[in-house]
């Protein structure tokens, strides 16, 4: 038996997620239907998160215990080629038996996109939020390294979350300019439920005045979702970095 | 009666190019039809170019000649809101009524968008060639620059087209890379059916041994497509800049 890494990059627009589920359609699912098409084996694919439906993934990392003794090197392009082409493959190497995607994570990094240009951009429907009025990065930066450190996100979860523990710890939180793209990178120890789309929705929600300026730390304070912003949409969204 | 120029940008996937025709989606239908929901009026809008199926533009101009009277700097948003996501319509200003977006234009500057990765990238999905063979772009120029100048184009022209005259000038031809993207601009006083498509596989033909290193100057010589290289994929065109 053998335990493979695999990473893969996919454009999220047409999944419910990561997550495998009943009557729709997944990459958990889409993975596991090419590792039985290039293996024989049906086996369990593991995650290192669920994704929301909608969300992109620059580097997502799963783990496949099994006997399939196909040489690691040659399996992306053997995936590669029964996934669809919003799915690919690019890396496989073995790794300890009892690595576990998920559970041995010590950190992840998401990216959120705003096309933050005047007229919406088709060639960023669905990758990246459309948010016509200009953006300030300074006041965005100002507001985000509220966000660092060790604090209690009850504020910034989804109230459908059966999560306990709301403690997390974020490494990172800054916003950047490329000419009408605007990126939001957050790097931390883990995340609640929509807990990033949340936390850029307040910061737009800070930008466009309905939030005050500078009340992120007193929000994470009172752990009442309805006191920040909203959850901006799922388009923008990168899972980007998964740090082991 | 005015004459607006409008400026727009399109992903291409889904349309059967620029061109109205029967029983094909194309931009020209979509914003005619945008602008009859605008305005009330029946008006044709006159394009820059035809662009095959598939191919993206950056940057397309077109006019239309109207007694619609809503203030140029409105209209923008008010086709956007009919328009569909793929297309967006980012200028209008009013120009000399014997303007024609196409006769006027004194030249026009594509560029193709190569993926060269090793594994295949969701998110240029219809947006880039896939070309996995690691490109050498000191190559790609040596031969790029020999399409530079004043040429008959004939044999970068595909067999079905009917135009007479097929000399054109190619003001600049050359290839950057930027990490996996190798770009590829041609910038020209006029462009022949497929001409770019074609300019574009004989490089990539000359990279993979196919067609002679240094032989594009023959190939222009001999008029014969046969000796030029494939047509690529429509996918990675685009068109980028209309120079009046």
């Amino acid at each position: 038996m053998r335990n493979l890494l695999l990473t893969l990059r996919y454009d999220g627009t047409n999944f419910h997620g990561w997550q495998k589920q009943n009557n729709a359609d997944s990459v958990q699912a889409r993975v596991e239907d090419a590792f039985h098409s290039v293996s024989g084996k049906n086996e369990n694919v593991l995650g290192c998160s669920r994704t929301d439906a909608g969300v992109h993934a620059n580097m997502f990392c799963c783990n496949v215990r099994t006997d399939c003794n196909i040489p690691a090197e040659k399996i992306p392009d053997a995936l590669n080629f029964y996934l669809p082409n919003s799915i690919s493959v690019y890396s496989c190497r073995e790794v300890g038996f009892d690595f576990h995607a998920r559970y041995n994570a010590k950190g992840k990094e998401y990216v959120y996109l705003i096309y933050n240009g005047k007229y919406r951009n088709p060639f960023y429907e669905n990758k990246a939020l459309y948010y016509s009025y200009s953006l300030d990065v300074d006041l965005l930066n100002e507001n985000a390294k509220d966000f660092v450190g060790v604090h209690d996100f009850s504020a910034f979860c989804s109230a459908d979350s059966s999560v306990q523990d709301k403690v997390r710890e974020i490494y990172e939180c800054k916003a950047e300019r490329d000419g009408d793209i605007v990126k939001i990178t957050v790097k931390g120890n883990g995340f609640l439920y929509n807990m990033v789309r949340i936390m850029v929705g307040t910061l737009l929600d800070i930008q466009n005045g309905k939030i005050e300026n500078g009340s992120i730390a007193q929000i994470l304070e009172s752990r009442d979702r309805s006191r920040a912003g909203v959850t901006v949409k799922p388009d923008g969204l990168y899972l980007n970095k998964v740090i082991y």
